[in-house]
């Protein structure tokens, strides 16, 4: 007989009733083959006093398993498993913890992978990041106490059935107001989608604009992601040089004279990753270039909230007038990036589009998430979150700049951002920058080591360096450690 | 002279300064066309009249309109717009809500547009739906406690950053032991991906396996949205009929002989739309030709949570020993559809290659929402969710089905579901489904019409009527409203 004290394993506390679990775990046995077509099964008596469990919960079990078509009782000689079970391949249950043995035996062929290096920011300890918000800043008791008072307010808890997937109506309306008051981007709720931070609106954008054997114009240095992600939709990069004033529109008229450009995809405040401005003149001449080349300028302003200098240039959505921007900016990049909320602007067509596209990835957001934000926005807490976190990240960044102008003159090269949560560094030839992040690590610092930043045509020995996230004595220990790991 | 006036619009609330609105407001007016290259700028002085600010307001705001590049100062003559602007053409900015009439010039090709009639579930009043959890049910009030300690808990509030892309680590040990305990289903966290509702578990699932030109079985009638993620993943699907005992698998056979099949999608456990389960001979040999033609089962099993007869047959995952099912399930189906939480689990190359493609589509999902329900799986509030819900569930069903069997004999014909939240009722030939669903709606009644059931192989005069979402007050009175809406 089998040792059925040990292949029987029942939990009491389970809500699953013992007859079944006992039922299950004989249907485990068959088909993983341990029990054959025709065995006999213990009587119940044996069986019950075996793992000690009543002997009419061993009978239940043994109707179920005759009800589900695994045995059959036969009279006076016991129960069997089925003889005519279709043939089950013998193998073994994988323990939970060598799950990296499992290969699967179906063919895909999409492999997919993107290129991006990963980094597991949840660790914790001191860390230069790419320049993301501090969440320490984020209110986010206040944005706790209006998600329980909105889930307690409401009886029938609407909210919490399906919604649209343009997202919360209350949110939307509170994004169309804000646009318009910081911005003077002109979207009523109908222009506007929200979702999942940014990089939810880059890739519904990239689904509807791009397919196979398209060409997106992108910086030579761009956000990796996008590149990716554009990438996904099967279509083809071509490069744009980016200097002191943003991306070359020069060099992208003599492209668009030559070749058919489906989209352009640009950060004009503070490109990424380093950090330069879109000039007006520039901007200006590419919404021309647009107009006249009938391609869509994918405009992702997620750092539009962080400016030192009072020079908030107007987005290329505010000032274009046929309606080639799709607007995309971010919540998560100004409050947490685990709280996932951005939003989308566009022509309507376009954005009902993402709207029903979006329902085949997610159906819709967070209602309930959604419209405590909205309560943020209303009652300005928000906008005291943006002045607070403005005025505290311009002290950082002054800190972080001095810091670096003084005890890294010949190390890093950079030019003071004029917004933006991260300085872009150019480090000196000499030093390996995946060495410094080893050496970082052991002294206790995490720092990145430029592997993201790079691309097939861009390749410095750079990276950005985060101001924002850790306070003026982090600073100040982040760089001794940084000075010492060069 | 313009009529400035009404045409520079400031708001004193705004945290944008005053003279930047003022220089915002000009940059509109160049770049709409009122204003043309060489025109000349109001005089500071009657601009501050005109406006009622301060003189030295307008001054910043030149200053600022002149360093942008849109403006020249000239000596003694005063303010203009720059001569060589680019030409800029004149175009009305479109007032908020007439974003209708907003039409893009961009050419873009995937006018992508779902085939699901859309339904407001947000509008309030009777309804009876599809087969919805009863979100009245739902302990929202643990849930929110939860998400606020969580967020006081931790200082540096590490998980307010950038996470996994395969979701919380706790979330996922969790509902490793939840699956391990509910339904026999070995998976380590490793083999899980937390997605936002089942939904993303399928579009993440249908870009890996699929591409242009596969094909994919599906049942006859099938969950419409699934039918559209496969082909908007490029896929040609195939139909497999289905009768009371789920899908036909000896007519897949036939088929397999003939042509490649990259994967089936199938919901053994109450089949959508018509609610029949699985047997247990047709799994076993689904597993077996899965192995033997290579392909990937795509098993969503949103509905397991609701067993009304004991008989929880195990899921194809569970008794798969070839690693060749993709499991998809739901917390938002059992919890509250707005709180986007499900779940997929696979074989781990599979389900990196799900994370890594994740990471494109939103990053990551909410931590702060998943850890709190890893909290509630583990302090049992879960399980005394979903008993308590079954529970009240099966008493609903019954009182529907008894009602249907007394009140709706000649009108409605169906079976009673052994689980799930919804009866599939089939309706007598002369009833026009449109036309109920109308009259119901002037007695105040919302039900849908049964289009979404429908496709291009299934067109019955049927629809599911959910039981779950009201109570047995509910559930009488829009019985009343149905019976004289026939």
């Amino acid at each position: 007989m089998l040792p059925y004290k040990t292949l029987i394993q029942i939990d009491r506390n389970s809500s699953v009733n013992i007859y079944i679990q006992v039922c299950n775990n004989f249907v485990s046995l068959i088909t993983n083959g341990t029990l054959q077509p025709s065995d006999v099964l213990p009587s119940s008596r044996v069986l019950a006093d075996l793992i000690g469990i009543n002997r009419n919960t061993v009978k239940l079990a043994y109707e179920e398993l005759i009800s589900q078509g695994w045995a059959e009782s036969v009279e006076r000689k016991g129960v069997f498993v089925l003889s005519k079970l279709p043939v089950i391949s013998k193998a073994k249950i994988p323990e939970p913890n060598k799950s990296h043995n499992q290969q699967e035996s179906f063919i895909w062929t999409n492999h997919f992978s993107n290129s991006i290096p990963s980094t597991n920011f949840q660790k914790t300890g001191l860390r230069i990041d790419d320049g993301f918000p501090d969440v320490r800043l984020a209110p986010v008791d206040q944005l706790m106490r209006e998600y329980r008072s909105l889930s307690r307010k409401f009886y029938g808890k609407n909210f919490l059935k399906y919604g649209s997937s343009k997202g919360s109506e209350h949110l939307r309306i509170s994004i169309s107001n804000y646009l318009s008051n910081t911005r003077g981007l002109v979207a009523s709720p109908d222009n506007i989608l929200i979702s999942k931070g940014s990089q939810m609106g880059i890739y519904l954008t990239a689904q509807l604009l791009l397919t196979i054997g398209d060409t997106v114009a992108v910086g030579v240095s761009n956000y990796g992601y996008a590149d990716d992600t554009f990438k996904h939709s099967g279509a083809k990069l071509i490069r744009i040089p980016v200097d002191e004033n943003g991306m070359d529109i020069d060099y992208l008229e003599n492209i668009l004279r030559k070749q058919i450009i489906k989209a352009l995809y640009i950060i004009p405040h503070h490109h990424f990753p380093t950090t330069v401005t879109l000039s007006m003149e520039r901007r200006l001449k590419l919404l021309n270039l647009a107009r006249e080349y009938r391609f869509a300028i994918i405009e992702d302003d997620y750092d539009f909230d962080f400016h030192y200098e009072n020079k908030p240039y107007l987005p290329l959505a505010s000032i274009d007038h046929n309606h080639n921007v799709i607007y995309i900016g971010s919540i998560s990049k100004t409050f947490a990036p685990a709280l996932r909320i951005g939003f989308m602007s566009g022509p309507p067509a376009f954005i009902n589009a993402a709207a029903s596209l979006r329902e085949l990835i997610d159906k819709q957001g967070d209602t309930l998430l959604e419209d405590a934000f909205s309560v943020l926005f209303n009652n300005g807490e928000m906008e005291r979150h943006f002045r607070k976190s403005l005025k505290i990240y311009k002290h950082r960044r002054n800190l972080f700049c001095d810091i670096l102008e003084t005890d890294f003159k010949n190390d890093i090269e950079f030019e003071i951002p004029e917004g933006g949560l991260a300085v872009w560094g150019t480090f000196d030839k000499k030093t390996d920058l995946i060495k410094m992040s080893q050496n970082a690590l052991k002294n206790g610092l995490h720092i990145d080591n430029g592997l993201f930043y790079k691309n097939e045509s861009f390749d410095k020995n750079a990276m950005r360096i985060g101001f924002a996230s850790i306070d003026e004595n982090e600073i100040i220990k982040a760089f001794e450690i940084l000075k010492k790991s060069l």
